[in-house]
């Protein structure tokens, strides 16, 4: 008989895949370059050519047979002393390949890190705004997710809010910097404030709360600014990477999990991700997509159309009176609707073939966001459509 | 805090893998062309020459946005409708693109269909000997796992046993044919005995058992006998298939859930698939690894070599006296000990360099299985030492 539980899941579409479901289906009507479609986290630029090189390069030359092998249980050890060795020298961690699990893109790592430092009925406390498939994630491990309110200001913490969330249920913290849909990156000063928080908390309901820091936008940062990188602030942290941005490889997911080597009982967090992984399903990556990665790692794609389509983004917004957080990051901007109801205002921008999502499921009401993974010539037309849109709709 | 149960697990280490441990570590000291390693049942021939090609040519002419860019949910369509017609043209079936769920190997396909079709508490029947991950896959899902004794004339199905054990408790009942480890292929008439069976208790209990079928030894038959497809026996199957062993792929993770288009709520089960994954952060295969299996769906690795290896095995192992079902199909084989405890068999055979694997982790104590996925001249020259293992410690 089948299982009522994910039958009924089926009723509840996601707002994104709506919105990007009606901008196909306009597309076809008008032709799609002139949908505005602001809706999908897609990347836009082509991966680095040493990465396709690279396939080619191990096709051609390695032996089949060992080649599409079966990955070790804990997924290839050459590529998971590599990841260690490039967080090492990037950030001046001390990771052990011991620490590196490879999972397939960030949901694999989120997956296997929640089930590694919760059990179900425990709470995982997440901050709005924050990505809408958190709560399938969290769910689908037996978990609750308690959102935390936005600060809108500049979307770093409301330290005041989250005191009042944590207590001895918590198991886990989950934050997303820089942020999707927001764009903020977590200052030093937030982390550090979060980080003290957890360490006394953690001392107080006399177990460890782990902090589980998604980062697939790590590498996308504007104006030359250092990312914070999470797990230096705070031991019990276990870090989940994705190459889908970085590398615009969404579809091969590739990614991985990195236990802090001073987190509690280091040593068992990838041994346990391999135990997780026999429940789940989930294996290991592809081995060809690994072996890969591995040769890419501290390279990006050309990542600087999403700043060029930021800065203009975000003159316009202003422009156009728009009360807006300036990004940090990502490929998101996260501006206030005109209206109250962000639902409205983005199912009025379709008049104008304009693809908005309401920031209602990313658990902050009122706002909407725009992904502006999109080439730099379309976003310059979109504003037409946007200032019409504007002008005819609100008066502005 | 880290979570027990999974920390738990660790100490629980497959025998397969121990004995393959063994078998590498006493490769370094005498040289792995010495060791007679029976222990895994990884793939020997390289994929088809095809795949390779594909792969390539899809790297250098494919668009790297589109060919990296995110699967949709339930998977690449144009793959999905490749499947259902290779499986159409084979095996007379009638799927629509709409029946299939691209997975990450027949790991990934179990746990989505046990997911699909049993809610945590429930039972799901299996046949011993069966294959030893078949219990952390079932239990990962909540579920449990219960075992028919082994028929061992012929491993085929003991039907007393069998109707002894479903009640209404029963979810599922899962299959795995032809068989790791015995290599038995289930005849026509087992199936329809199990069919039987299995629509007279849905109606009996008032809900539909449904069978799953795994099957990734499928294109590895001998003697030129044809498989029964499983699902032309019974409406309610659900089919998983992993492409490791006929394209010899295991590390590519790739295979699918085929849902009988007569299933009941067969509109359903795709969907529900994509909702599993949300929840077990399994997500799509590997849009490359997809897309270039969909070009070599007819086509299989050269596997002749297991079958040269099967009948020079039997015939030594019927020489020396050993009781021995011939194998229908995989790699494996699967003879009784020459003492009751097959353990103390296995460990005495490590004297001679030969790594065997003893069956009570299938189920079936007392026997022992040889994976024979390894070259054939040391398939010959394992013989030596098997004759002085068996004459030494057994005095045949």
């Amino acid at each position: 008989m089948i299982a009522q539980r994910y039958k009924d899941m089926l009723s509840g579409k996601s707002v994104i895949r709506q919105i990007s479901e009606w901008s196909t289906a306009r597309g076809t009507e008008i032709g799609y370059e002139n949908v505005f479609d602001y809706s999908l986290g897609n990347p836009s630029v082509p991966c680095p050519e040493h990465f396709t090189k690279t396939c080619i390069d191990l096709l051609q030359t390695k032996e089949p047979v060992t080649l599409h092998g079966y990955s070790p249980t804990l997924t290839i050890p050459a590529v998971r002393k590599a990841v260690a060795e490039s967080l090492n020298r990037r950030f001046g961690m001390d990771y052990g390949m011991e620490h590196i699990f490879m999972a397939t893109g960030a949901a694999g790592a989120l997956a296997h890190a929640m089930r590694c430092v919760a059990v179900p009925g425990q709470d995982i406390i997440t901050f709005a705004p924050f990505f809408p498939e958190y709560k399938p994630y969290v769910e689908g491990a037996g978990l609750n997710l308690k959102v935390v309110p936005p600060r809108t200001k500049d979307f770093q913490i409301d330290f005041d809010a989250f005191d009042a969330m944590l207590d001895e249920n918590t198991a886990a913290v989950l934050i997303n910097t820089p942020n999707n849909p927001s764009g903020a990156a977590y200052s030093a000063e937030t982390l550090t404030g979060l980080a003290d928080r957890l360490r006394a908390a953690s001392a107080k309901y006399g177990h460890r709360i782990f902090l589980i820091s998604d980062e697939p936008y790590r590498e996308i940062m504007f104006g030359g600014q250092p990312i914070q990188y999470v797990a230096k602030f705070y031991d019990d942290t276990l870090t989940c990477y994705s190459f889908s941005k970085s590398l615009s490889l969404p579809g091969e997911r590739i990614g991985y999990v990195a236990a802090n080597p001073r987190c509690e009982d280091a040593e068992y967090i990838v041994p346990m991700c391999g135990q997780i992984s026999r429940g789940t399903g989930h294996n290991c990556p592809a081995s060809l997509i690994q072996l890969a990665v591995a040769e890419c790692l501290d390279e990006t794609s050309d990542l600087g159309v999403y700043e060029t389509n930021m800065e203009l983004i975000y003159a316009e917004l202003k422009k156009l009176g728009f009360t807006v957080v300036k990004p940090s990051g990502t490929f998101y901007i996260f501006p206030k609707a005109l209206e109250e109801d962000a639902n409205a205002f983005c199912k009025k921008a379709m008049k104008y073939d304009l693809a908005l999502v309401p920031g209602d499921s990313f658990g902050c009401p009122g706002y909407f966001r725009m992904a502006y993974c999109i080439d730099t010539e379309k976003v310059r037309r979109s504003f037409a459509a946007l200032e019409k849109f504007v002008a005819e709709e609100y008066g502005k």
